[in-house]
C-alpha cells in the first residue's frame, strides 16, 4: 500500500515508517523538522542521539534493502502539500505532522497561535488535497484523548447516543480541551468531520493517550535508527519524565496531589494501533473514532511504579509535589470506553515494572545527554495564578 | 461603559457602533476593511452607497456630536490588536470581526485557510489581549446557529444535560457545523471556552440565525450613515437576497427544494440582543451561550413571503429551484430553543409582509447598484458533485 506519514522525522513518525516500511509498504515521509526546533530552542534536546533524516533513511536502506522518499516542507504551506500528495498518491495518510506539546502551546500567544495555525491550517491543507487527489484515501490522524477533558460521565469513543425529550441522535462527544493545543485537536477533528459528511473522505481519528517507551522492532539494535526521546517540561510526556528523572537523581516532578488520572500505552502499541486503523480503513464518507490507549493510572501511581522499579536497580527516588502548573481538576471521574481498537485485535503491552525497568536500562545508556535545567515545569496554563503572580 | 467593535465597519458592526455611541457608550471600533474587499474582488458590492469609515464617523459626530476613535488594522496581527486592546481598555469587547460567509469559506483551499485563519488566530489573539489587559471585561462574540447544524433532537442554548449509563453532566452542545466558516465559528466557540474556564474569563456566545434587514434607528434618515447590504451569492443573506432579486426581476434563487429550516432575526433585533448581552454580562469564569434568533422559517416559506409582497406593490415575482450548491439535509428536524434572551427582555421585530415591503421600498432607492451577474449560486459544497463535474 502507498502510504505517505506526515511528521515522518518526529518520535512517533519515525518508528511508524520504519515500520510500515518493513512490512512491505511503500512510505514517503514529510517533515519540516519543526519539533527538532522547539525542543532546541526551548533549551533541550532529545536523549537518544539521532540522525538526520537523510542518514536515518540510508541507515535504513542498508538495514532493510528499503528505501524511503522524503520530503522537506511545512504542510501549512498548502501548495506544497498539495504537489507531495498529487505525487505520492497515497491510499493512506498518516498525519502526525503537528505541534503536539500542551505546555508549548500555553507559553505565550505567541507559541499559542503557531499551534493552532500549525495544526489547523496544516490539517485543513491535507483535507484539500485529498479530496483534490486521492478522495478515496484513508486518513489516520492523530487525536489526543486531551480533546474530551474530564466530563463526569463515561467517555464514549468519537459519538455518544443522546436521548433528549423523546427524541435521539448519535452526536459527536462533547469536548471539553485541557490546552490551547488540545483545542486545536478539537478543531482538526472538526474540520475532518465536515470533509467526511461533505466530500466523502474517509477518516480515522485514534485519540490517543499519553505514550511511553523508546524502542519499537525496527528502532531497536542500531543506533542510527532511534527515534528521539524527549524528557523535557515541554515535550516529554510524564512517564518518559520520571524514568529519565529517576536515572539522573532528579525527584519525580508529580503536578499537584498526582491524583489526575490518564490513559497511557506503550509506543510499540502506537505503531500496532496505527497499522490496525490503516489495515482495516473506515467506510467512505465515515469519520471514525477510536480511543487509543490501553490502560489508564493517576500520576501518583505512575511515580510509585518508577519509584519501585528503579529503587529495585539501587537508585534512591524521591517524589516532589509541585505547584500544579496546569488548571485542570486533580480528583475526577474518568472512565473511558477503549474496545474499538481491541476488536479489530489490538494485543497490549500492559506496563509493569519490569517493563519500567527495562526503559530505564536504555536511558541509562544516554544518560550523559540529559540537560537537567529543562526539566521542571515552568509554563503555567494561568500566570495571574502562578506563585510569582500572587507573591 | 467603554465599548471596543472589532469589524465595526461592517454590515452589522457598524450600525452597532452607532446604537451604544448614541447610548452614551464611549465606542471605539477596529476595521481592516476586508469586507468591502472580499465583496469587490467576488465582483460585486454593497447596494446602499456606504461611506468611507472616516466619513461616517465624521457623519456621526455631526448628527450626534459624538466621536467614534477607529483603528484600522488586522486583528489576525496579534501585536496590533494587543495595543488597541492597552489602549481603550474596553469593559465590553463585541467581536464581529471576521469573514463571515459560509460560501465564501467554500470556494477554494485558499479562501477555506484565509477564512480560519483570520477567525481562529484573530479570536485567539483577542483572548490573549483580554487575559493581559482587560481580563474582567466582557468578550461578546458572534457565533452562528449553523454551528449546531441539522441534529435530530432539540438545539439546546450551547450546553445540555447528557444522562448516561446512570451519571449526569452539563456539557457542550454537540455540533455539526455547515460549511468551513460554520467550522471556524466552533473553533472560536472552542477557544473562548477553555479561556473561561482557565482564565477565568468572561463572555457571551451569540450564536446567530440569518439577520435580515438594512436600516437601524441610528442609521435611518441619513444617507452618510447607512449600513452595507449585500444581495449576492456570497456575502448575501437570504432574505436579503430574495428582497432584492424580486425588485430587479430576477428569479428567486431557492435551493433545491427550500424545506431547509433557519432561525432569522430582524438586524434592528441583533442590536437589542448585542445590548441586551452587554448590559447584562455574564459572571466571571463563564461562557454563556444565548441561541439569537427570533423565528424560524423554510426557505420556500420565505420566497412565498417575499413574492406575496412584491406582488401586492405590483412586481412580478418567479421562484426558481437550483441545484442545491451546500450539501445539507433539505428535509429535518429543528427545533432550536431561544429563551434566553427573550427572557432578558427581548421583544422581537417578527417579519411579516409589511416588513418586508418597507424592506422592497428602500431596496427599490438603490436598485440602479445591483450587479446582477453575482447573484446565481456558483460556489459549490462538493466540486465533485456538481452538475458540470457530473456531465
Amino acid at each position: 500500500m502507498r502510504v505517505l506519514i506526515l511528521g515522518g522525522d518526529g518520535y512517533l513518525g519515525w518508528p511508524t515508517a520504519l515500520r510500515f516500511s518493513a512490512r512491505g509498504h511503500e512510505v514517503s515521509v514529510v517533515d519540516n523538522f519543526s519539533r527538532r526546533r522547539w525542543v532546541r530552542d526551548a533549551g533541550s534536546g532529545s536523549l537518544t542521539p539521532i540522525a538526520d533524516l537523510e542518514d536515518r533513511i540510508d541507515a535504513w536502506e542498508q538495514v532493510s534493502g528499503k528505501r524511503i522518499p522524503s520530503y522537506v516542507g511545512a504542510i501549512e504551506d498548502g501548495d506544497f502539500l498539495d504537489e507531495v500528495v498529487a505525487e505520492t498518491r497515497p491510499e493512506a495518510v498518516i498525519h502526525y505532522g503537528q505541534q503536539a506539546s500542551a505546555p508549548y502551546s500555553m507559553i505565550s500567544r505567541e507559541t499559542a497561535v503557531e499551534t493552532q495555525y500549525a495544526n489547523t491550517i496544516g490539517n485543513l491543507n491535507l483535507l484539500f488535497a485529498m479530496r483534490d487527489h486521492v478522495p478515496d484515501a484513508h486518513l489516520v490522524k492523530l487525536g489526543t484523548m486531551g480533546e474530551y477533558g474530564q466530563p463526569n460521565i463515561d467517555i464514549e469513543e468519537g459519538y455518544i447516543e443522546i436521548e433528549h425529550k423523546g427524541r435521539k441522535d448519535n452526536l459527536p462527544f462533547p469536548k471539553l480541551p485541557g490546552s490551547l493545543y488540545h483545542c486545536a485537536k478539537v478543531h482538526d477533528s472538526t474540520n475532518i468531520h465536515f470533509a467526511c459528511r461533505t466530500w466523502g473522505l474517509r477518516a480515522t481519528d485514534l485519540n490517543q493517550g499519553v505514550v511511553y517507551g523508546i524502542e519499537s522492532d525496527e528502532t531497536a539494535g542500531d543506533e542510527r535508527l532511534l527515534t528521539r526521546f524527549d524528557y523535557d517540561e515541554l515535550f516529554g510526556t510524564v512517564l518518559n519524565r520520571f524514568c529519565l528523572q529517576a536515572v539522573i537523581g532528579h525527584p519525580l516532578t508529580v503536578y499537584g496531589a498526582g491524583q489526575q488520572i490518564r490513559g497511557f500505552l506503550n509506543i510499540r502499541d502506537t505503531l500496532a494501533c496505527v497499522e490496525l486503523a490503516v489495515t482495516n480503513p473506515a467506510p467512505v464518507g465515515e469519520f471514525r473514532v477510536f480511543n487509543q490507549f490501553t490502560e489508564h493510572f493517576s500520576v501518583m501511581q505512575l511515580a510509585g511504579l518508577v519509584k519501585g522499579a528503579a529503587e529495585h536497580l539501587g537508585y534512591t527516588v524521591e517524589i516532589q509535589h509541585y505547584d500544579n502548573p496546569r488548571v485542570e481538576k486533580e480528583e475526577h471521574y474518568y472512565n473511558p470506553i477503549h474496545t474499538k481498537l481491541l476488536d479489530l485485535g489490538l494485543e497490549p503491552t500492559l506496563l509493569g515494572e519490569e517493563l519500567v525497568e527495562s526503559l530505564l536500562h536504555t536511558i541509562e545508556r544516554y544518560k550523559g545527554n540529559a540537560i537537567e535545567s529543562s526539566i521542571d515545569p515552568r509554563t503555567r496554563w494561568n500566570p495571574a495564578k502562578s506563585p510569582a503572580a500572587q507573591a
